[in-house]
């Protein structure tokens, strides 16, 4: 077996922290979806809809980072039960494009109020420094891996 | 439909930046995971299992937080991989305890060394107390998930 790399503790602890937030995160997601009917990658795909309105199904697959196929029982999946509506383009009738239905977005309402005061029962621990100093870091890292995504 | 709820600006910010930064680990952790055929469910439990060796199954998905017929077939997907082992417990022959193997030892090593190199990517552009101060917020903030998680 070759010698395993070296790298700084800083990295290390790092992409531990990462690896175990990130899992958190996750977890504490779906159970609050569970209450609603809808998993992770539903409520993702809603949320991209909503941030980028009447998006093709070619568009959402990219946003996505997800295979074509996949994407597609996603949101067939999603229309039958009636989270998101597909309508044909009003200058091109051959295209098809993705919509947040009403009981998509109220969804959407529900489970962002019920992540946010999730958040907002940690954060009432934090001195107002330290949160400053979290939402600073988090959107650092959030720019730092956006650009690294794109251009890798 | 009710009056949506107010939240403090830095608690709307801090949940959509967790929300993203955690999709970007879990994609980008799957893109390296693949490479390794693994899944993300199955790398989080052979890490779990190396942090807590000898584990029985109960233990397993209660540190997991799925359901034990969930783990049941992860376990055996992995087992037949060759990922992870099931070892009858020496004291008690009735209890079966599970290990990883030599090669689950190795996708560990090798997927946590590609795992840092892309986090070492990104600290490389941070200044020391940028550095400094993105892993005291994780941290801090991993804090407050997991005692969140084990005291609800």
């Amino acid at each position: 077996m070759p010698e395993p790399e070296v790298f700084d503790e800083s990295v290390v602890k790092v992409e531990r922290l990462l690896r175990r937030v990130a899992f958190i995160v996750k977890r504490r997601g779906r159970d609050i979806l569970a209450d609603f009917g809808i998993t992770n990658p539903q409520f993702n795909a809603l949320l991209a809809l909503k941030e980028k309105e009447h998006m093709t199904m070619g568009e959402l697959c990219e946003k996505l980072m997800l295979a074509c196929s996949t994407a597609t029982d996603l949101i067939d999946r999603m229309e039958k039960n009636g989270f998101i509506v597909r309508n044909r383009d009003t200058q091109d009738r051959r295209v098809i494009r993705l919509a947040v239905s009403e009981k998509g977005q109220q969804v959407i309402t529900e489970v962002l109020s019920a992540r946010r005061r999730y958040v907002a029962s940690m954060l009432e621990k934090l001195s107002e420094e330290e949160k400053t100093q979290l939402a600073q870091s988090l959107d650092r890292l959030h720019s730092l891996m956006f650009s690294e995504k794109v251009n890798p």
